[in-house]
């Protein structure tokens, strides 16, 4: 047995409450390489009168499951219940090769009998429900649907901006203007409403110099080119009403350099009452120009990537930091809003999303905070900070297999089995899967313009675990490359849009919704032989409803076997004679259970 | 290789700050499994004015080194700077077999030159020094000792309880008295220094029951038969004045059932005040008893262990929290305490204890949090919780080998070596380790009396990373066994005392405190073929010194060499022609560095 390869982690996302009753255990092992894995496990007090110390233990035993298969590793997974909320665990490791350990917290050993007497067991001294991970429940049943503001739709032409051109005549460059709106936005809530989508994500609508207002200058008011309060308010309450969740984009990690607070330190330096708001090396602030207007040298001060317009907040300083959770709590206060997703998240402080999170949970005890953050963030959503982050390393390896052909389907689910066991189950269930956003090239520009492999990809992005978003257009055909072709303004003209495209989306948010639970919780299994085919093969299943995923990620046309009791639900690109074409897909339902 | 057995977790102990200017990373393998490790590692943002994208990373490169090696792993470490304070990372692994790798923040690949372009590193966004884990500094230097109030001396005759006993006339029991007070600490505070020590752990003072103390009925009043805030407050300035630190134990998981909370509970069941500061599941409350008073069945609220008499408060409710959180402000406010010892602290909420670290490092910036944790404890000290844990993970296998004699050289030096890895290197500086307390039997106790092996395994103690403590009274040769035998009353009597050991110990704090910062900081390396024979055998090196410790922990006299340059610091059972006895032990300076 290869013991070396053996890990577990007390008190992560490997040890964790997963429901008020609930105590998930995980063990990662080298694939394979395991016949069976038993948990020990009991209360670290003992349980009769006469045996009060920890020698004299009275455990329990449960075998665990083998949930996830990858090329290197196993994960196996138990749940236990806890009447006294206090655990102690250890494992007992049976190995392919019939050798077998015992692995407690401190050391793996060879098993014996009397071993057990001995162990040191893994603790969860007490199952804190004030310490559990507790994400909204209203995000699995979201679908959410992200508008770039400045060219969703123009509903206000008085607030047009200074040379605003006509809607969609030019291609979007970084810095011209085509007047989209919020009354743009409430006045196409029944077209948002018949597509089917139940979550509102909008790029930055503060006050801000550019077109995108990732660049601050006022976080307590509305860009006046998109609107006013009133509009906002109005906004929030008609997509309320229509069932519709609202999530506002925030950037704490730097303001723009038009901000009163920049300026100010510009015209002031060290004497500045904002001086200590931003991280200053030497006064006054000053940088070298490039040719390249978002790549300075010699910065003195620090920035969002190289970019001299964007000066860091210093989120450790407690002016900066009230200044920053009191326009947190104000959108949530005064407009009711839903959700935050926040900007470059990753490069502010910990202690800041600590205070962050306690703020505004407790104006709104169901908020959903949500982190840009590309990379593995078990630090951010294990401890009370985000509850889920912008999921690119899970829907990066979809793109990258079923678009690009990069990695294989192994390879894909692979990156996706590993993916998922870094969070907790209630943790992935809640993450916000795109596979295009304002930053990133458009899905059916990825798919040069092969609308089936488009719809192929989303219909996979559709059965994972976590909330799925459109970009908006999508559903109409939108194509675009890289930012800024990717913000091109929605396309209005019926005979414009691809109906097909419209229709394929609202049979995929319905057939999301009517099945959320089986999406959201159900067991994700995937058929590694099939993979090596070239084929996506999967199952979710919840303990009442199982529904079979194929998908042809290859080049050959396969061949596939229905079951008696197996019902279509949606599919592509497959024949009366049970072939699934290239870029096909079909999603079945099966009531075997 | 075996890829399976990679582990690296960014934003953890195997990735941080170890001080404001230098990032630590760790990689976990295989034992002897690579030749070599690369550190790949950059600005996530690039350099170079035309390349603003994260594709043209232009990386730099070091060779991590082989810190530890166990049966199992080898643990690979490396330090970098970022001007920046920006990091990404990925690790180059060269296979023993040939084979090389690449491990990024997805997957482990094989190296390709290419392969470089398409890494996902590992992520640092930004190194804030506020999420720094930064224990205060005085920590390191201190030897502490243990003193248990009621059996230390009997300095105010007028403060003694009913019926107590003559000092040490009676062996102690759970419920005997012996008049043990504070004014004894005061007045032995001259002989401490003489000894050497610098810091105070004192169990419980506050107002109790028992002789024991645990089971707080007034966390604000100082225990009767112990003396009054005025004495407290003079052994506290008494003690400063020594250069000695003051540190108190605190039982916030429960009360006694004689505190005024539980009583009003009590005696107005839903209605009272306190009803939600305990976890009560109905009311009346109430319970079984059985022949064992400390243990009860049927109990309808939660308690410490099994015993109905120390009902476990509810930490998150918040009038409970606040009054707990007054408790720990009101002694450092009030009487300038320097570190809090938690009991049973793992029991605890880790809100809780966010708050009560945010507390108290507000009045005092070095403040020291030690907490009652005898498992692994990544989430406590990890975040701003707790600076450090009672370490008997680290101490239990010492007494383990050089004591007991259940595991060999080489399994202590394993699960030392594992150990320290769950840390980050300074949280290991400052751990508590004490190889017995007022919970264990006496370490010349377990030795069967044989003093040589007692000297011996003090100095394997002192020798360790962590600061070190002695128990009262091991320092005059106090024997004892289990709680209650290990409680008993001081001896003063210089006619009974161990002066040998008093010179020895004195010795030992001597030398702890002259090469402070080779043991503390000093790199530790373990000769593991001397484990072989039973020889624990290792070297401590800072850039200026190294100290070669050699212990003979098996039976046989085993022959050693001296360097040329090696002076003796302090030794047991060697001979002239460079014997070493069993139970011996050598420490030797080597200035070759």
């Amino acid at each position: 047995m290869e013991t070396a390869a053996l890990y577990h982690r007390p008190d992560s996302e490997m040890a964790y409450l997963r429901d008020h009753d609930h105590f998930q255990i995980r063990l990662r092992a080298k694939h394979a390489d395991l016949a069976k894995v038993e948990l020990l496990y009991g209360d670290p007090y003992g349980s009769k009168v006469n045996e009060k110390d920890e020698g004299s233990w009275d455990y329990q035993l449960v075998t665990m499951e083998r949930r996830y298969q990858t090329t290197d590793h196993d994960y196996w997974v138990a749940e236990v219940s806890l009447p006294l909320r206090r655990l102690q665990y250890a494992f007992h490791v049976y190995g392919s090769d019939g050798q077998e350990y015992l692995y407690d917290d401190r050391r793996i050993y060879r098993y014996s009998a009397n071993g057990i007497d001995r162990l040191a067991c893994f603790r969860m001294p007490y199952l804190h429900e004030v310490d559990r991970i507790d994400p909204p429940a209203w995000v699995k049943e979201t679908v959410w649907y992200q508008i770039f503001p400045e060219r969703f739709a123009n509903g206000d032409r008085t607030n047009d901006p200074a040379g605003t051109l006509k809607w969609g005549s030019v291609p979007p460059t970084a810095t011209n203007f085509f007047g989209g709106d919020l009354q743009g936005i409430i006045d196409h809530l029944d077209y948002l409403q018949e597509l089917g989508i139940n979550g509102l994500y909008l790029c930055p609508i503060f006050t801000a110099h550019s077109n995108h207002k990732y660049d601050t200058i006022d976080y307590f008011n509305i860009d006046p080119a998109f609107g006013d309060k009133e509009t906002f308010k109005e906004l929030v309450d008609q997509a309320h009403a229509r069932g519709m969740r609202v999530m506002l984009d925030a950037v704490f990690n730097h303001m723009g350099d038009f901000s009163m607070q920049w300026q100010d330190v510009q015209k002031y330096g060290e004497k500045s009452r904002f001086a200590k708001w931003f991280h200053i090396h030497d006064f006054p602030v000053g940088y070298d120009q490039t040719d390249n207007d978002e790549f300075a040298e010699n910065l003195n001060y620090d920035v969002f990537a190289n970019t001299p317009h964007m000066p860091k907040i210093n989120t450790a300083d407690p002016e900066a930091r009230k200044y920053l959770l009191d326009v947190a709590t104000y959108w949530i206060e005064q407009f009711d809003i839903d959700a935050w997703r926040l900007d470059v998240a990753n490069e502010i402080d910990h202690e800041f999303w600590r205070d962050f999170y306690q703020q505004t949970h407790a104006l709104k005890a169901d908020f959903y905070v949500l982190g840009e953050v590309w990379h593995s963030a078990q630090e951010w959503v294990g401890h009370p900070e985000f509850d889920a982050v912008m999921n690119y390393a899970y829907t990066e390896p979809i793109i990258s297999h079923f678009v690009a052909k990069e990695v294989t389907a192994t390879e894909m689910e692979d990156q996706l089995q590993d993916q998922l066991m870094l969070y907790r189950d209630q943790t992935d269930q809640v993450m916000f899967n795109a596979l295009d956003t304002h930053d990133t090239a458009r899905l059916l520009t990825l798919c040069a313009g092969d609308q089936d492999l488009e719809r192929q990809t989303l219909a996979m992005l559709f059965t994972q675990m976590g909330a799925p978003c459109l970009y908006y257009g999508t559903e109409v055909g939108m194509a675009g490359g890289p930012d800024p072709d990717c913000r091109q303004c929605m396309v209005w003209d019926k005979a414009q849009q691809d109906l097909t495209m419209f229709k394929f989306t609202q049979q995929l948010i319905q057939l999301r919704q009517k099945y959320q639970a089986v999406w959201s919780t159900g067991n994700l299994v995937f058929d590694r032989e099939q993979a090596q085919q070239d084929v996506v093969s999967f199952t979710r299943a919840t303990a009442t409803q199982q529904i079979k995923c194929r998908f042809n990620t290859g080049t050959e046309t396969i061949g596939y076997q229905l079951a008696n009791d197996e019902q279509v639900l949606l599919d592509q690109n497959t024949t009366s004679d049970q072939q699934l074409q290239p870029n096909g897909f079909l999603i079945t339902l099966t009531n075997s259970k």
